[in-house]
């Protein structure tokens, strides 16, 4: 790989990890307005998704020029045709962000609900998620995104939690069943954020490993827990 | 371009629509088995998932094989880049209808719900989007493209209104909730279906006009009815 190619993936990298950061960013402020019913925060997040948008074509012509001008082969195609997968999980994890926003806004308008699922930890989970994949794209480190991959059984399992006490509580408040309905949206938005975290997480394995293990994790995972050995 | 350039590149877009007809399938079975409470069926669509991922891992595999030895340029690069990203859209669909299933499934096991919102039209909204966003890639034609994105409006209107309708149900029927959110759950997955398709319409406006029109669609779309022009 010349120089001049060497640089522009790293500068293609480093926009990928500054979209991480706003999607981050995004999550937090989207977080801190769901449960302080801070509609101005949940507005700032809904009106700075614009940011992340500009972004995505951004790195995406970038990508595409490499393409044509470069004509990359082997792990630097695998790269750059990752990064172009990574880029529409990145933006669709940013719109979920401004989901969350949107139900927060919304939640902020009614009475407070007397039920407090454990989203922050749901949020955590997931964010960690995020920036473990991205992590793993710019080190080009396939255990890392393994591991991230692997996390995603907690996010899920914590989700399930939440919505069996969010079933619950409206069992016993029908008449907050409409509030507590944005509450969940929220909730399966945090679980779908983590859910693009591992297709993130796929993506970098196939970079670094040259196989697309989407799929096939579960069966890979097993074999690799029967031998003993890392991914 | 050469007639071999040419052939590959029709094959992949067969393959692309290959996979799309696996989609609109899994599709329609899964409603069946939501509608007629057939658990049969509603496994048979879960079972079935495995051959969409082979699919994809194949038309990636295709792709990347593309990039490496015909070094497209221009149009050729975005259809294939295109592709890669409707790829991964496709397959989503395809977990969505199974997701679909998985809820038909368990609803299979309950007392039939008094409730029976029009799931069949919403259905029916998403799958003409899948397949128009599809022929609209076959032909290039980013009219049709741009159509299958509009529609995506009354598939938005039609979900709101199924699950205000589900709201009212959930209120007069707490012992229900549980069933219900099962039923929504399968309502959201059809409006994300429909949410994909428009995603690979702004992908298939990309290829033709190599201009990005995702985030500016809405823009677009206001200054085209202003000045009575085609997209």
């Amino acid at each position: 790989m010349t120089k001049q190619n060497e640089e522009e993936l790293s500068a293609i990298t480093r926009q990928v990890q500054h979209m991480g950061g706003l999607v981050e960013l995004a999550l937090d402020r989207s977080l801190v307005a769901l449960l302080e019913r801070d509609p101005v925060i949940a507005r700032e997040v809904i009106d700075s998704d614009g940011e992340v948008d500009e972004l995505e074509n951004q790195i995406e012509e970038h990508c595409l020029e490499y393409l044509a001008l470069r004509q990359p082969v082997a792990r630097d195609l695998r790269l750059v045709c990752g990064v172009l997968k990574i880029n529409s999980d990145l933006e669709r994890m940013a719109d979920l962000a401004v989901n969350v926003a949107e139900r927060a806004e919304v939640l902020s308008r009614v009475p407070p609900l007397p039920f407090r699922p454990d989203v922050s930890r749901l949020a955590a989970t997931a964010k960690r998620m995020l920036r473990d994949s991205l992590d793993a794209l710019v080190r080009l480190d396939s255990v890392l995104a393994w591991r991230t991959w692997k996390a995603d059984v907690e996010a899920d399992k914590l989700y399930r939690e939440l919505i069996g006490q969010a079933i619950q509580f409206m069992r016993e408040h029908p008449d907050r069943i409409g509030d507590v309905m944005h509450l969940t949206g929220a909730l399966r938005n945090l679980e779908r954020l983590a859910d693009h975290a591992t297709n993130v997480a796929e993506d970098v394995i196939f970079v670094v490993q040259g196989r697309i293990v989407r799929h096939h994790m579960q069966e890979l995972d097993e074999a690799l827990a029967k031998s003993g050995e890392h991914p």
